[in-house]
């Protein structure tokens, strides 16, 4: 038996990690093993490298460097993680994966996207089974995330513009793994969505 | 103008840091500039990501992991330390390099030198002007790192079977790329080694 990976993907503050919980909470409640996790990070050794590529002056690692740390936590967070539990046959649900390195790291320069995808080809050589695109306008989901505060601001600062492409970078995504892809409307109050996110995800559970 | 990359390498304890040292001071004693580095680390980044790796549970990193952390710091390392220094026409003298991960992480189990390979062509891409493999018998040159102490010992710690496979790559590697590296033999007196090295590098400044 194997189990259900699921992940969350979208722009800031559209709302990952709410409904990411949320989902994780809904699926426990029915009966299933469900272990909720997120990126970067998610493991001990990804967590310590999460703290190293997120701390200090953003500057300080250039775009090549960073797509290989979070490959790096990545791939300890799947070994050691991500992994076990499936092949226990639990349902793994996932605040941001590989999509997220794809679009954050991606679309910082020309050619990056390659890069990140023959790495994650090379050293993951894993896709989720079932990705939320949680889709809305990135003026809202900005103001949403500044609402929320917290420390780690690097890469809530890119400005609107870049969340504009990064908006139609990840519908793009959509379009390119349409099997494993789920675009759902982030723009209405946090039940609706969760709703229809449940329905979807218990679909694929079967 | 365009400087020049050179690399020591070789099993533990041949020799290396000694005579990336003194080969260091040699030239920058007859008018080079001379930038002496090292890894894992060499520049603050790398240096951070290489006490990452090194420290705690040998067992806490995958070997796939340390093979992504290693080429983090190195892509670190070549992009603030060595490629500047080399676009300033400098003498680059390095303590290890992309060879060291070739044998260490690459020997380590079936089919990782090929990832080794894969990894360094698509993120570092760059291989030394010259390479010194110094070559010696694994039983000396352990003696001599353990007579020398010191704290990070998980690396010393496979045994006098893996450093002589590890010879055996290291000789492969000669081969394998004859126009950057040359075989010294180590088992002689410091002074000895370091002016073979010496003549040959300067044969190659020119
Ligand atoms: N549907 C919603 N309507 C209104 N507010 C929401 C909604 N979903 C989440 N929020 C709020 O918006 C903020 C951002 O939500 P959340 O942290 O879940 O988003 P995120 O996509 O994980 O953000 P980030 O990209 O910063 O990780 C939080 O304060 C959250 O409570
Ligand atoms: N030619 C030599 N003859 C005898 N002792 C040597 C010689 N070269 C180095 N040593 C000594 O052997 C020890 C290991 O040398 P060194 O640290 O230069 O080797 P290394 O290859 O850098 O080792 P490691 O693989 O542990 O980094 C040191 O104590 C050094 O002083
Ligand atoms: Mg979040
Ligand atoms: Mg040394």
């Amino acid at each position: 038996m194997s189990g259900l990976f699921i992940t969350f993907e979208g722009i800031d503050g559209s709302g990952k990690s709410t409904q990411a919980r949320l989902l994780a909470e809904t699926l426990q409640g029915e009966g299933h093993d469900v272990v909720l996790t997120r990126e970067p990070g998610g493991s001990p050794g990804a967590e310590e490298i999460r703290a190293l590529v997120l701390e200090g002056d953003p500057e300080r690692w250039s775009a090549k460097t960073e797509i290989l740390l979070f490959t790096a936590a990545r791939r300890d967070h799947l070994e050691r993680v991500i992994d076990p539990a499936l092949a226990e046959g639990k349902v793994v649900v996932c605040d941001r994966f590989a999509d997220s390195t794809r679009m954050y790291q991606g679309l910082r320069a020309e050619g990056l996207r390659e890069v990140v995808d023959q790495l994650h080809e090379l050293m993951i050589g894993r896709e989720p089974d079932l990705t939320f695109i949680i889709d809305m306008d990135p003026a809202k989901g900005h103001g949403r995330a500044k609402g929320r505060g917290g420390t780690e601001e690097r890469f809530e600062d890119f400005g609107t513009d870049l969340q504009t492409r990064m908006r139609a970078g990840f519908l793009a995504l959509a379009r390119q793994f349409p099997d494993r892809c789920v675009v759902v409307d982030g723009d209405r109050d946090v039940a609706s969505v969760a709703a229809e996110v449940a329905g979807i995800a218990r679909a694929r559970i079967g």
